[in-house]
């Protein structure tokens, strides 16, 4: 059996209770346990906000003790993996004062943040406004006599709703408003608005604020408190509204500065690039723990009264999880070649060379909504593969699953981002013979070819040439999005056409994205990789994930002509050879994540398989079970079965 | 706006507090608010379950002073909307107390049941064993010296784990064990087994039970009790073992009688329809929830500052929800068939006719995975329809989507049973010119035909025709099901085979019922349906159901070569179309529901659309929101500001 602890029977031999043991090791040093999840879906909300506030105080307490690196402190924020107003602070609030702020502002604003001084949010999204940001209703109206924009909330739906570490924690937020002078508007900019007294930690007069309320799943994101908010005619001074762009003078004067717009965009690719990032990583451990579990699991099959067959021998089993597993890598490696597109952009935008951020700013749209559905999606499935066991928050899948879809909505709404590719598309491809498409696109260059020639695949043994996988992926990428550039040119007004052809534009974005992620993968393969087996164990996986990708869509690939019948169900028949190169390494592939047991948190996942016997002393740990006679059964069900319920005080 | 409540300008005039009036109105008469849902996700799990068996004993009393007939409980039950113990003793314990006992048995169980006096489980699956029933550990070994049953659990695996109502309420068991007589294994049986002391509840000796601990979701399944439980050596009477089918006598002997095993399947199959039934109300009621919340949502698209789009008006969004709400109404359609299918083999039955049982069998195990396959997901899509909020607990979906998902698991994993449907097709296609095909099976009779004549719609009109679009699923069941066949035949053991080409025959199956879905919602259609307009709209919502699959499954369609990627794409061009035809009427068909806002529980879903104010008011009354400042942000928060972390007590 994969999985085992082979320490086991050493183990076995203590003779005294290592859990308490534990315990008297630490002694008072309290910390040892700060940072426990398990308990976290027993808590109440209080209790789970109060408890994610201490480990956040624990945190930077270690990251100040040790000194750590920004690099370090945000891995030791990711393995604690309880989100809470610190990730705002790091990833929302400093760096929008970095991109946005003047020197002047930077100086007194950005040593105060990273000493948390204060503490920041990011009040973009209102109640009745998320994806448009234009459609924003809080008002900044300048005041010429005082020298003071005034914030203001004139309706319910334009209450900021959503930001994390709003609605309990912030003394500060970037607050985005309409810009109004004399009457006039001028557009959403961002505002340094202080919401909280630093004396007494209670919100300043004019604000009104809360928390939301709860969200999906037990803990999951309940230990952040996403925040309600209003404004009443809240007064701040001029020097407080993000001034790097634009810049409102003393005068009343509405001045765009010649720091250019697309800056901005950085921040939000930097952003995304993180996500898909996180989406590797959350695909890896819904793995880990299903693949783990899996071969635990044991069903069926038995002959002779022997042992059942381990569940992840089963072909449905294998063809649900295996490419899930080669996701998790293929997802990885798209990820680090984001990484260092980034910095090429960044290095670009530094040289005032804005060239690459347009097909940046599509790449990372598309690779953050492809990820984070086929993640979401893939926690589930895993869920599902663990059978009944999975629905346990003790399988840790739950919790994940729901703290993790939430991905799916933010930082850019999945489809309203797969649009956005589209845009990007079908510039591209009306500007096909006029100019050069670079980068992810270079493929355009070649069209012609591609839509003329066919997959010329004869045997399943064909199907393992990388350079027919990625033409493969071209094709169909090329021909879909070539397909909807003609079907637009027929309409008279091409917003009309974009939005009644929006369902097929996202489809062929998906194919452009996924194509992406299949190239890198290979890519990667191209470099060296040291180590026994490991460079072919990859290329297994990329095999594994392109013919996955090939069945699942197999109606876009038999539609454009470029595959036949024949062809896709070879691939498919290569894809199930693979499975069983995959099957023996499954658990050292899963290993390889590096996963702690702490960091999984599922009794299924653990590293020594020891599931059963975790699983029932869970049960009987659960305070539920902390008194024989359940409180409610004498009231409620011992009056039902002496049939004198008509009596009985309900 | 879609899905105004008229009544609002009168409503408005009222000038006194209206929910203030209602408990007013209500006085002390509790029972007005008892089945209130909201505070469910706030209360911990022993509140939750003491609040559950607090409705439950309410709807006893209600079902009992009403004199409610079994079906009117039974919706009364439906409607609370909360799993609890009730719903195992009339859905397992009385069924298989009715099924399974001889008549001396049900004499003397049934009345005690059927009062309450005694509260059942139906304890089956343990820790280690799931859907493989003949891989049950626990035994119950006979004892001829006293004429007893000795149950026992010799593992940790064997441990009953998941049984609802067996935590903490269960008076008593069916227990499923392996018999054992002289050391004779004689099959896996049930027995009854006294689990908890009618006096004071404390289980009997030898006997510990418990809770297994929380499950996905708030609320959702963890008003339910579903328990873990061992024996140690448990004694119980001979006749306490469900006796109809197979007996042991008091010299040990064992008999099988002449009643047909057959018969136990007909419970199977009751019970996978209701399934199928609750998946049409789960489905519509989340439907219903993202469609009206897509009138009130508007987001961008604004023009000269008028209001934003509504985003049920963007083609991304209908192409998601549309099939959804098509959905809903096929899966009801199709339940209504299965359930007059299973009255007509419950008449068989009594007869002994147990020629249709098969396919019977099939068609629920079939239907049972499609249906709560498909409900799951969309439940999930429709949450994320709803963007941000529907990631609120308020939204009413995550819930919905925690407490459904279960479905796909219990009573038959789903992909275990598609499984069994492959094993009913591989049968049928091997029978092809042998055995006539009868029923849902009938198409095989024209197999020769299906498998030669390709489609031949020319223009995006002859889809609109039903003969045409039965043919195409007809066509597509039948080839992948034939290829299926002709590929196992290549397999010298087929059980090999079976197992090698398991991922192509799930697919096959679910060609197969996704036929049926289709096909008896066109049967539907050719009934009278009374009322202006209600024909020609299901008409519309057939389509959509069948050009929805046709385009999602477009791979089979074109790799079965039944038709070309012309059609496909003339398919999904009336796909497009029909979304025009069903976005007026979009609002009227999900109040055709007929739900109440209690039922759905939704403030996204409410049916006045007062969506926004409702939102805001539902956060202030949180208890998150009694204190200003909330509980830790002065031991946790106000240190890190002021810089005294270090001397702070964390």
């Amino acid at each position: 059996m994969e999985g085992v602890d082979y320490l086991s029977d050493e183990r076995k031999k203590a003779q005294f209770d290592v859990e308490a043991m534990k315990v008297a090791w630490a002694g008072s040093h309290e910390a040892f346990n700060v940072f426990e999840k398990f308990s976290k879906p027993l808590l109440d909300r209080k209790d789970l906000f109060k408890n994610s506030l201490r480990k956040a105080a624990y945190a930077w307490k270690l990251i100040q003790d040790l000194r750590l690196s920004d690099e370090e402190a945000k891995w030791l924020r990711h393995y604690i993996d309880e989100p809470n107003y610190t990730d705002l602070q790091w990833e929302m609030f400093v760096p929008a004062l970095e991109g946005q702020t003047t020197e002047e502002q930077k100086k007194k604003w950005l040593p105060l943040a990273k000493n948390m001084q204060i503490i920041g949010c990011y009040a973009q999204t209102e109640l009745g406004h998320g994806s448009n940001v234009q459609g924003l209703e809080t008002t900044a109206t300048f005041d010429p006599q005082t020298d003071e924009f005034i914030i203001h909330s004139p309706t319910i739906t334009s209450s900021k709703w959503w930001p994390g570490g709003m609605g309990k924690v912030a003394t500060h937020g970037i607050v985005y408003a309409r810009l109004i002078i004399n009457g006039q508007f001028h557009g959403v900019h961002g505002f340094i608005v202080q919401l909280r007294s630093m004396d007494n930690h209670f919100p300043l007069p004019g604000i009104t604020v809360g928390d939301i309320g709860l969200k999906f799943g037990h803990g999951a994101y309940n230990t952040m408190d996403n925040g309600v908010l209003r404004f009443d005619h809240v007064r701040i001074p001029r020097n407080q509204m993000l001034m790097r762009v634009s810049q409102v003078t003393k005068e009343g004067k509405f001045v765009v500065s010649d720091v250019p717009r697309q800056l901005m965009y950085g921040t939000m690719v930097s952003v995304r690039q993180t996500i898909v990032a996180d989406a590797s990583k959350a695909l890896s451990r819904a793995v880990c723990i299903a693949t783990r579990y899996s071969t635990i699991r044991r069903q069926f099959g038995s002959r002779n009264g022997g042992p059942e067959t381990q569940v992840i021998d089963y072909k449905t089993q294998q063809s649900r999880l295996f490419p899930l597993l080669a996701s998790a890598y293929a997802f990885r490696f798209v990820s680090e070649w984001l990484k260092l597109l980034y910095t090429n952009v960044k290095q670009r935008l530094a040289d005032n060379d804005f060239s690459t951020l347009p097909e940046a700013h599509a790449c990372t749209a598309g690779l953050k909504s492809l990820t984070t559905a086929a993640t979401a999606d893939g926690i589930d499935e895993c869920r599902k593969l663990c059978g009944g066991h999975g629905y346990l928050v003790s399988s840790g899948l739950p919790e994940l699953y729901a703290y993790y879809v939430a991905a799916c909505t933010y930082e850019g709404e999945n489809v309203v981002l797969m649009l956005q590719v589209s845009r990007f598309l079908v510039k591209t491809v009306s500007e096909i013979g006029i100019k050069q498409p670079v980068g992810t696109t270079a493929y355009f260059g070649r069209v012609k070819a591609l839509m003329q020639n066919n997959c010329t695949v004869q045997t399943a043994k064909d199907w393992l040439n990388i350079g027919t996988i990625v033409e493969a992926f071209e094709a169909r990428a090329a021909r879909m999005a070539v397909d909807c550039g003609q079907r637009l040119a027929k309409f008279e007004n091409s917003e009309e056409g974009f939005a009644e052809l929006s369902p097929d534009l996202v489809e062929a974005s998906l194919a452009h994205c996924q194509l992406i992620v299949v190239s890198k993968f290979i890519e990667r393969l191209q470099q060296e990789i040291p180590g026994k087996g490991v460079k072919d164990m990859l290329q297994v996986l990329c095999y594994v994930y392109a013919f996955f990708l090939i069945h699942k869509h197999q109606g876009d690939f038999l539609a454009t002509g470029y595959l036949t019948s024949k062809q896709a169900a070879l691939a498919n028949e290569q894809l199930k050879n693979l499975y069983s190169k995959v099957r023996p390494n499954a658990i050292a592939l899963v290993d390889s994540f590096n996963h702690t047991d702490h960091y999984l948190g599922s009794i299924l996942g653990r590293y020594d398989g020891n599931v059963y016997p975790k699983l029932y002393e869970a049960a009987w740990k659960d305070p539920f079970n902390d008194s024989i006679v359940a409180d409610g059964i004498h009231q409620y069900i011992q009056p039902i079965l002496r049939q004198t319920l008509h009596s009985a005080k309900l």
